[in-house]
């Protein structure tokens, strides 16, 4: 509260000078509640991310690039900063939450680092620790976590993505041998995209269809050796290439990867969830091979879960970055007054950065959500099938949001800072161009949200079992009010909205917390449940068919899942509203929540035009009620980005050091002394002016 | 028409077979209409962007990739490539349309050649062309003509960007000497953002206040020698900085520049428009201060025509390669088919990349019409001061929309593409940071938005002059009809849209051209007009409450200028139905048409029904229409980016070559000899449903 006292003290700071009555923000508190449960490690991981060596260096090839990045992932070992998920037993301290809250802290470092770092003991070394078993674990954890063996993570194939369960990599078992023939029949099998295959990896987590006794049991993941540790010329029958030059993170060696019946032991099968025997035999301890799958993907969650808390660091540091530019910087003058205006004082400025302000926020409180069921999951508390299920879903739902914020928030700040915001030192541009590719790896966010309608529609088709659907088909907008149709989000809707009166009584009725979660709930419910219906029966058709079915209603279904992403955000706002104690913080808080409800409400005005739940009268009065809000924001936006917690060593942006602040004091301090010297130039412009109405009285 | 008929009898070809009553587009003629009044110069451009010796190099230090774009300058010299503009007598051939469109089309070599090319000919060359005088050109345009004066346009600030009015640099006259006094008051008052003042630049037009007998003449242009030819050094006085890397562009030496008393001939002063004599009398053809800076700003209009030429090239490049590949990528099976999908297939897919096809060609109509504008003003043709301002509001509208839709199209494509579209290989994620810029250089596109609304504002009231603003205010939206709001752009309406009926009739009457104007003008009618209301009377306010007032509709002002630009291109792209004489061609076109035209609806389908200008039962209809638009588009979509004319010495990405069907082939191929072989393992998920089947039976 001390530093808030005084800046409204300080007469001369780009801060307006709040009224008395005027709520504040207590910044030190709000900062604790945004570090979450892990505020101790997020802070451990911000002051290594806030050191020199650990920074991405501007400018470097990317061969330069590259070395720089595995020397901070040595820097990183040294620091003990990446072992917390592995077992205690080898020096870890199986913390998977704390783990994951001080990795996507080392997104303010390099962007390359951190998803360097994610290959390596996050996809890599999670693998083995997830997929394999005791013996694996003694054999390679240790050199995973030292770094001894950098290595791959090798799903994807050049021919398949996101269809994981398609990758055409075999590993066909040879019981005289007893061995796996690792093979890449054709061109596009290979594996591709591969961090560490370009130049580092020793060795690699290859996924290839497990072959036995004549008989495909689907995708395993095998520990296969790569390189000779002390050539690093690739082993007999394996191949690669580099995949060169990327859009960003240009600090990792992704490349391509390929086997010519490369023959690995039986035991370097990861065969927690599925075996094979010396004689050939497979056992599984889930029986269903579709379960099985998820089973074992899903236990690489943690990849997408720590995406979407980057994302939104990224996110935080851009917006620190413009806004504070934005109440320094000035541009064009309300013409009678000598200083022009600052740029955060116009509208369109407004919108452009507290919307986006707003969203960060909606996206970090569900981060933090989303990471408490990642640990109760992973740590044991909670690790039903249900939750991993939900946490599966929770995770598709947020990361495509996140990301894709987190683009465009660095793009509109960018924007919002104009010439400046596109030079290298004020960070924008390098940033944007390393969290591209955050929106199509680890799950192709389109993808990802089709995962999420798929779950919304079974979920639906659950509640709905028993309910005539001849007869919901016509009104089922209607009749979704107070059914949860999605245990881990929507809530149930008490009373539709009452939508009459005038606009005064509207904007309130707009602002209050219960009508936006019903126009919120209820348009997700209405959404699943027109597409649920429409799509009932089409599992009966012929395969054929039912896709194309699906196929002409796949853009309403990933609306629907996109709503209810947007909900979940929404309602982990509202929780963290409730979460709050100090008055003046919650009232602002609430105000930003308010932002974030009606700015999704008016993105989809249409829908709740087109469907009734708005009248034409009330739609109207969204946009007015959006400006006012970013009037009562706008003396607590710096407070607002404040309280994200960074300092210079993480924001280390030219423009957001006060530099502005200082020019513009300079240049007015300069017309000011110039003015009372009598030295100041006449202005062609107000002698016309002035003789003109001279002209006009005489 | 061969190649279409070739292809549709090529059962193996991606491109589905049409049936015979089918239209098909004709892909020569089209692309013929497409190049424009200038088909030949684009051609012989496009035949120099081809070259290996223009294109950008990818994974360059800035420092390398600074040096091969000057050599590329030369090489573009000793070409003959780039003196359209200049005046016969000088080895030119003052034809100013067809030297932006050569110029834009090198976009497709290295955007940071075209950029410098345009820093070099089209700022500073182009300074001295239209702001100086006979002497000038005579003493300058040759060696800045043929690089032996690489130079820069010194307009821009550290303090003032788009507000060029407000620059603080000074040339002051001092009779005494007979010279102007070059000079930088303050640190923001320094050069900044400029090309060629890193390292390149010998001269620079340089914009500074002109003071002169104690009175400021507002902004002049002068011609300042920068650095010493034969040591590179800066010449006594002179300093400046190098801007460093930026998010894209590197090709090019941004820099700062600074003035310390520097003393210029009293003939360096550019002066068409205003001069000095000896004596320090200031004179200009130009009484109003105002109207003679806009004059100045101006003549400097085609750096907005050819960046807006630019954003539609790198467009056509991006959908061609997406589509493209898009047509060739297989991603997840219809089940029981062998065969997995083209991405293109899917719906979602096609809406991600058929509406910004379909923007891609509004915009192409419309900047062909841009550019004969500005040839009709700069060719002397028709260049009245209206036709002057036509041709600047003109601009000030499409550039925005272009660039922002040119860096939107360009990350969609990259996303659609996946992980290989990040990839540098393919050209998406290089082009994109290179284009970044393109949005607040050259006039903020925000900014230049405001000015279109001013402009829009200035016209409805002239046209309302006389109209009771009283008994408008309340059902002005209703008002607007009948009315031509922007001469540029708006038709009048002859009638509001009848909007009764059945769902059918509906889509056949959004579907319909004159609905599809009826709507789009009437909506900015009306948002210009309501925004005009509530403006009324500012003028007369105290400058601060005036502007505060404007503040408050700030947002809506944009939306409208969006809104209006929007029409342009809209009717651009109708008015091209009208040239198209190939009836399948012409069916295609016109469904792509309508495409962008209820895209835009649908956008903004929230103020069609608060409005009343659609009922909810028709706008339901929107979305449904699109989705069959866009199946009627797939099989045309191939030859709609073919159109474009581009080759692969354009395009110069992996997946634009045909590889991934190459790839697809080969592993359909292997399983096909595989099942033949009887080799093929079984499938432990078909045993498992075979063997739950045979239970069920039984």
């Amino acid at each position: 509260m001390t530093e808030v006292a005084d800046r409204r003290t300080d007469t001369t700071s780009s801060r307006p000078a709040t009224a008395g009555t005027q709520p504040a923000v207590d910044v030190a508190a709000l900062g604790e509640q945004l570090l979450g449960k892990w505020a101790d490690v997020r802070r451990q991981a911000r002051e290594l991310a806030a050191r020199p060596e650990l920074h991405k260096a501007e400018g470097l090839t990317h061969t330069e690039h590259r070395q720089r990045t595995f020397g901070q992932l040595r820097y990183l070992v040294d620091n003990n900063a990446v072992h917390r998920a592995f077992p205690a037993a080898l020096g870890g301290s199986d913390d998977h939450g704390a783990n994951i809250a001080g990795f996507e802290e080392l997104v303010t470092a390099d962007p390359s680092l951190q998803i360097k770092a994610g290959v390596q003991w996050g996809l890599f070394g999670s693998a083995v620790l997830h997929l394999g078993t005791e013996e694996h674990h003694r054999r390679w954890l240790p050199g995973i976590m030292n770094l001894d063996i950098p290595g791959c993570f090798a799903m994807t194939e050049t021919g398949h993505g996101s269809d994981v369960a398609s990758i055409a990599t075999t590993a066909t078992y040879d019981a005289g041998t007893q061995e796996f023939v690792i093979h890449t029949p054709f061109r596009a099998a290979w594996k591709d995209y591969i961090g560490n295959a370009a130049l580092d990896g020793l060795g690699a987590v290859v996924f290839a269809q497990l072959i036995t006794r004549g008989m495909n049991h689907g995708v395993h993941a095998f520990y296969v050796d790569l390189r000779d540790p002390d050539t690093k010329e690739f082993l007999a029958g394996i191949g690669g290439e580099d995949d060169g030059l990327k859009g960003g993170l240009n600090g990792i060696d992704n490349g391509r990867l390929h086997f010519s019946n490369v023959r690995i032991p039986r035991t370097n099968l990861l065969n927690r969830y599925g075996d094979v025997d010396a004689e050939g035999n497979y056992s599984s301890s889930i029986a269903s091979p579709g379960r099985r799958f998820f089973t074992m993907l899903g236990t690489l969650v943690q990849g997408r879960v720590s995406l979407d808390g980057a994302a939104v660091a990224a996110s935080k540091i851009a917006l620190k970055t413009a806004i504070t530019y934005a109440t320094e910087r000035r541009q064009f003058t309300s013409s009678s007054l000598t200083e022009e205006e600052v740029l955060l004082d116009y509208q369109r400025h407004q919108r452009r950065l507290f919307t986006r302000l707003a969203t960060t926020y909606a996206a970090a409180f569900a981060h933090e959500q989303l990471l408490q069921k990642f640990d109760d999951v992973f740590s044991g508390a909670h690790d039903t099938d249900a939750d991993r299920q939900d946490l599966e879903t929770l995770a598709a739902a947020l990361k495509p949001l996140s990301t894709w914020h987190a683009l465009d928030t660095l793009q509109e700040c960018r924007e919002a800072c104009g010439g400046a915001g596109f030079l290298i030192e004020n960070r924008f541009a390098s940033l944007r161009a390393d969290l591209d590719v955050y929106v199509t790896f680890e799950g192709d966010n389109t993808v990802l949200l089709q995962l999420v309608a798929k779950r919304l529609l079974a979920d639906y088709a659950n509640e709905f079992r028993n309910v005539n659907f001849g007869v919901l088909a016509r009104y089922v907008v209607n009749q979704a009010a107070g059914t949860a149709v999605h245990r881990t989000g929507l809530r149930g809707v008490a009373q539709f909205v009452a939508d009459t009166g005038l606009p005064q009584k509207a904007a309130i009725a707009l602002r209050d917390e219960e009508s936006q979660r019903a126009l919120l709930t209820d348009r997700v419910q209405s959404m699943v449940a027109e597409a649920g219906t429409a799509l009932r029966g089409a599992s009966k058709l012929p395969q054929k068919e039912a896709a194309a079915v699906f196929n002409r209603h796949q853009n309403e279904l990933i609306d629907a899942a996109q709503a209810h992403a947007e909900l979940l955000q929404w309602e982990a706002f509202t929780d963290a509203l409730g979460q709050c104690t100090d008055p003046g913080t919650k009232t602002v808080l609430t105000w930003l929540r308010d932002l974030f409800g009606l700015s999704l409400i008016e993105k989809n005005l249409s829908w709740y035009l087109m469907n009734g739940r708005l009248s034409m009268q009330r739609a109207r009065t969204v946009g007015g009620y959006i400006n006012r809000l970013l009037v009562k924001i706008r003396p607590h936006a710096l407070d607002l980005v404040d309280s994200f917690g960074y300092t210079q060593d993480h924001l280390r942006a030219a423009i957001a050091t006060g530099a502005e602040k200082v020019r513009q004091d300079e240049a007015r301090d300069f017309y000011r002394a110039q003015r009372a010297s009598g030295s100041a130039p006449v202005d062609e412009k107000s002698v016309l002016a002035r003789k003109a109405r001279d002209a006009r009285r005489s």
